[in-house]
């Protein structure tokens, strides 16, 4: 049984990392850590865990050494400075260990990365794409939800040579903002309410450039628009694409692409995409259309972003590191209605 | 490996009902019967169940022998001929199995009782009170979600001793409703709505003084009031009695009674009770209040309508039937958010 | 045309006021106060209302001598201190001149009370039921969201002599709660999920008490429990009482009660009572059931807390003030869908 | 004083027209008409109009012969039929008038034309752009939700001589989708579930394609994808072009352009535009940003899809046929929140 710790254990991704991993039967989390709940219990914070017996420890009091990976949920900034603390394997689903070199990370995030040098030992966690080189690494940097809704969706076409434009309208639910109270997330507000947000800087734009370009081999721009949607969770992505091909072609492609993928479902020619369809899920839905009359290619990708875009995917890349059956806790269809 | 069948299963408990067991260890889901939908892949009905082989069969057409246990979620009056065709074991989702007499079913549901002999065969399937009844019978009457909140809620206090009135507010989600389009359940209607319905008349009440009767060994009354909310689970019992105790007494009593119940949480003094705390779980929250002014005692008790107060209390049910652990494939927390 | 001033004008309340007072053709929102906000447009505050010339004032600055009325939006104690400062017509939305002595506020608000002196100048400005003290009053007590609901639905049967058990379970939308953020109102949370709050000590239970007293002449006490619902606006009130007429008397004594009240709708006895029905009005929806097994008559209301429970009812009694036709600018039928 | 009458009043949009025109000073809905509902009042059909003394009439049964002006708010085809029945003013809600030509029409809803002569007679109802020759048209065809917000977004850009790619992404609440209950539309479903729709072939491509070319005078196309989101009400249009002038030029540019349109706000730069800040009201919301790095720019409008997206734009257009302020009726500010 694999001893796992989680650090920054009492926002969203947290929760859901402790709810999934209650179910995995060769991972166990065995502490959480939170520096403003040391000493309380779990359900102090979650009263839906209400019997459990986890309770929060100070991530600064312990050196994490009886642990076999390290979950770690920790603002931007932080995570590097644990991977300094922990020669062990980390998954960090902040964006310490996203980019392959600091200067793109520290011109994002305003920061100055701690430790830049570890940036050769981590990888991208997007395991559809990058499966080899996670199983290798020691730091996996788990990719933003936006970000692996758009990859995702993308990957087939680029890799089989797209290079023209990309507009990305994505849709979010509100749950990625995390736990803090705002205005913006304060219900008689954001009920009934949806809208763009960070129009043109947004911060997983360098992010999902950057991986686009990995897989391009040349510079990729793309232009992408968040909106915020009254829901819980979920993000849909519209991507825009040239067409280049038709759209058969275009379909048999991304069959083929993912047809060894459990987790990525290209869906039927007639079937609709929605966010119900995966949430409370690892899957990704994939659909591809065509808009003949102005010769564009639309795909569409739907995620549960704290599963797929964060925990889910989180647990998948723990799966490889210690080379368990990928959809070990993770194989549960969507919760319907 | 048990081999289970679902009749009807293209309703939202079936849905539930396979997503649940399809986390079980030792039963498997080996068919799915539906009359309208036979020869179809589950997931043209559920799109969310992309990936799954099975296909509706017309429970016409089978005589279910292969099979180790039926569930039934049938409209009322169906469940007893399937009881009639099908000599193993079954839980019957809907009310035909609820009630120790026909007659009263009859007053209830408005039609004849197509098998009233089968009754004596007949437990009604609320564990945490007939576990002991249920382990003996073929034909399990699963409880109403209400019912089940309600009697949960004030079996304690009537094995106790109480006899007096019985006040009772329900709240519940729209999925007790069902799958199929109305006016009532229109989503531009029902956003943003809410309000008491079926006053004084609703099915459910018969089915709680029932039980409540047998429970205390008198006939017991209650008032019972259900209101819709624009949430899609969830139901709150908010349970008005005299106080004939101090609220530390009656919350002991409460411990006391479900200390070996791992599904049912008497949360602590100071805890808000809420939908979210069970949503997606087989748990109730049960909390205890007085309001001292004016002598009397509130229960209030929460479950998500379609876990606890349906198919997970079906599994439950079968679990104790199977004689496996009651909490096999039942164990998840809550999803939060 | 009358000149008006609000103070507290950056809550939900206040801008209500001002949204319902745009549209009144004799009286015109002069001036709006935020010690908060002073020196900005009402725009900056409530983006809805770009196009808008309105700012914030400092009302420490002010004496308010032009202005012909002041509507005070503001926490308990400070409406006293404005009570002392401004001799002219206030319309106060919060608790300050709500109860008849200062020793029952004092005790639920726990703050002492800055001008018990003044109460004697007081009314409860609950226009139905004391419209001919509101007209000969300086100071009104505009009664809380939960009291309008709750003492509506009951004062005919009071009146009528009804001195029995009152039970009352209420339901309310989350902008009763106010402007700030807060856990309990963070979207993630409070979307799907409902359940109790402040059980058996709510503040508005002395208020409905006290004035449910007045009307019966003696002392009146009642078991009030209010609902939070995933929901922006609307209250709805299930009131529980013995029943000691007929369901025809009864609602023939509510037809007769309130046959010249323009607001206040008896429904006829097969309609359903919904927020919806009343949201974006100042409408009152009443209806009576009885549950004859149990012999309880069974009384709803419903109403938009924003308006007929605060800002609608509180220029519906300015209007009284005024000698205008009550219903002014008040007329609008809700907004449905 | 006018009299009005609508045919369909039992949809959404009529109940919109009822609503607005209850506060319409010159002018009074006369008659409402249904087929279905013939004889029933208007209460019956929206409970939430009770109080009102307005009964359903059969359209077939009457010649309009004593009103001013027909609102139409019946399906496709049937609106052609009511202009050859009455010569009096129109407004049609619907498409029948709203295409120069009848050939795409009868392409774009598959039927054929009843009354292709009458086009000539017939304007494009949006005020902001077709004002002047509304005042002169007999009919009027009321522009759709979609192309509402879109031509208002891009009018300004397209008449300062824009000829590049467009791309639409469009949310919108489920109103717009009628009042017929339907698997889509039902609560449990939609809500926390979102997504595109008709990706590729709404009916409203053409109907924008249309009106753009017309103010280019050449052949505009356009990708146009709208997403169902859960929400009542609300449309957010996002637009992506080739950005060939500077954000600050552009902004002087639709600064200028709509100068002296009351319901246009062009928002200042660093202000959200999201459906809240124009709900209930007959306000468009614009702003527009740039995505520097990739050389696009992106507008983005708001609006309350029954208001200006259908009955308030309606009624706009009915105060310039009367000669009327184009405001009556139509000032009131979003209600907040």
């Amino acid at each position: 049984m694999y001893k796992i710790g989680i650090v920054g254990a009492s926002g969203y991704t947290g929760a859901e990392l402790i709810r999934l991993l209650n179910n995995h039967p060769q991972a166990k989390v065995a502490k959480i850590y939170s520096r403003s709940f040391a000493g309380q219990n779990l359900s102090t914070v979650f009263p839906a865990f209400y019997g459990s017996k986890l309770i929060f420890q100070d991530p600064e009091k312990d050196d994490f050494s009886d642990l076999d990976l390290l979950f770690l949920a920790v603002p931007a900034g932080a995570a590097a400075e644990y991977a300094l603390r922990f020669s062990g394997k980390i998954i960090d689903l902040g964006a310490d260990f996203r980019f392959n070199e600091h200067t793109l990370y520290e011109k994002t995030y305003g920061i100055n990365h701690k430790a830049p040098k570890l940036l050769t030992e981590a990888c991208y966690g997007l395991p559809e794409i990058f499966r080899s080189e996670i199983k290798k690494s020691r730091l996996i940097g788990n990719p933003g939800c936006f970000p692996t809704s758009i990859i995702l969706g993308l990957a087939p076409l680029i890799k089989a040579g797209y290079r023209g434009d990309i507009i990305i309208s994505s849709l979010s639910g509100t749950s990625g903002a995390g736990k803090n109270p705002t205005e913006a997330q304060h219900f008689a507000h954001r009920d009934e309410n949806f809208g763009p947000y960070k129009v043109g800087n947004h911060r997983h734009t360098p992010e999902i450039e950057s991986i686009l370009s990995t897989l391009s081999g040349q510079n990729q721009k793309v232009v992408f628009v968040p909106h915020l949607i009254p829901a819980i969770r979920g993000i849909v992505s519209t991507i825009y694409v040239d067409k280049t091909e038709s759209l058969k072609k275009v379909r048999d492609l991304y069959r083929e692409f993912y047809k060894d993928e459990y987790f990525v479902r290209v869906r039927q020619a007639d079937e609709t995409v929605e966010t119900k369809n995966v949430l409370a899920s690892n899957f990704v839905d994939l659909q591809l259309y065509e808009d003949s009359h102005a010769d564009k290619l639309i795909i569409v990708s739907a995620l549960d972003n704290l599963i797929k875009g964060a925990s889910g995917q989180a647990i998948q890349n723990m799966n490889i590191l210690f080379d368990l059956p990928e959809k070990t806790a993770l194989e549960s269809f969507p919760i319907y209605p």
